[in-house]
């Protein structure tokens, strides 16, 4: 009997993943990822200098969906049929062999994984290996407290309807915002809205080769990658008396 | 020159550190730690295994407060003066040594180091190694994706009050909240309040020995310690369209 064994990979740096993502990685016979077609791959591109000479590769690569609107149903078909195809692989593959299926991130935050995980359950076992989220490496790319005291922290999807975005940012101390790319001036101008704008920064490749850090105010919203991190610092949130 | 480097801990299993801070803490010359006096100290327990046999410690025992109200003059005097004192020995040590200063969970994640960051400023180098939050080891510990799709997450202080903690429950798909121990009556209770309580977990210790997880509304909510974290998971929201 095998597993499959998900490794989260943490924000990039392959020096901060955990001891024992490394060592899985580096003792992995069989080696799964996902990939868009025709490239090689972000998780893949973090583990390049780790892997035994003789593992066995199963690059995952999404369907072509460039013809396709995100929120068709056929799009939505594709993909369901993607991940249903690779769960059966992989409990097929895990009957006899211990699998690992690399994710960037920790697999249960927002972790591609995820949609896997849920179509393995009684079919195979499955170890999942936390990580650093990309946020905390963004954060940490920019050397200043994140959340203090009593600070409420919110994380939110740019792809969240305006009045949304602008109730959730006027609530919270410290603001993650993330799926931004083509999001980017709704998130701006919500920011501008709440009046935080001038606090919030934008991270890029958070602790990888080729990390960008900008004040968002200064940055052109069209030129933003839908990975790309919005970060708001808490202030130290504490008890009245305490101010 | 030295410098000042904190080692972020993860969640509390060694094996979940980074490789860059596992490194740091075998190779460390000099090391401090926060602990309560006449403890061992929860980040010096998790590193016992792993230190040179010629390493000098530096216990940063916090003064003793139990006779103090937390919000009172006195005992803010007395941790201003503590961090005060120990940020002055730090930089001392930091001008020809390099010093390790472990931090539980992420450091820049309400971490107990980011008192000595702000006072180390412009007097010493200092090298952040960033760590998994120990939320993220509970949600690890549950063994079920924690965040979906559109889900908006908050985490958030036990010791908010009653009409802040309800409305932000409202509000988010997923929750956490930490600080929780004689405020879990209070948490209880808001939870109740919005729907919510029986979708609740609580997580204690998790990643290390003696982790214990059970559905909050199970709990003794007398018996908490202040370090249990209770988790609420998204569901995954979607668009309208596509639920």
């Amino acid at each position: 009997m095998g597993k499959v064994i998900c490794a989260g990979l943490g924000p990039g740096d392959p020096d901060l993943m955990s001891v024992k993502s490394d060592r899985t990685i580096r003792g992995a016979k069989h080696l799964a990822f996902f990939r868009k077609k025709g490239r090689a791959g972000q998780a893949r591109t973090i583990v390049k200098d780790m892997l035994r000479e003789d593992v066995i590769e199963y690059p995952m690569e999404y369907p072509v969906t460039t013809e396709l609107r995100f929120d068709s149903d056929e799009y939505r078909q594709l993909m369901v049929d993607f991940y249903a195809e690779w769960a059966d692989r992989l409990a097929e593959l895990a009957q006899d062999h211990e699998v690992v299926v690399l994710c960037e991130g920790d697999p249960f935050f927002y972790g591609s994984f995820m949609h896997l995980h849920t179509r393995l359950q009684g079919r195979a076992e499955v170890e999942v290996l936390p990580a650093i989220p990309g946020m905390v490496g963004c954060w940490n790319a920019l050397d200043t407290p994140f959340t203090w005291g009593d600070d409420v922290m919110t994380v939110l999807m740019a792809t969240l309807p305006d009045d949304e975005l602008v109730a959730h940012m006027d609530r919270a101390d410290a603001l993650v915002v993330m799926k931004t790319g083509r999001n980017m001036p709704r998130v701006r101008a919500a920011l501008e809205q709440v009046g935080r704008l001038d606090d919030a920064w934008l991270v890029e490749k958070g602790t990888m080769p080729g990390q960008r850090v900008a004040k968002l105010a200064d940055v052109d919203v069209d030129d933003c990658p839908y990975f790309a991190i919005v970060l708001v610092h808490g202030q130290g949130r504490r008890p009245e008396a305490d101010t």
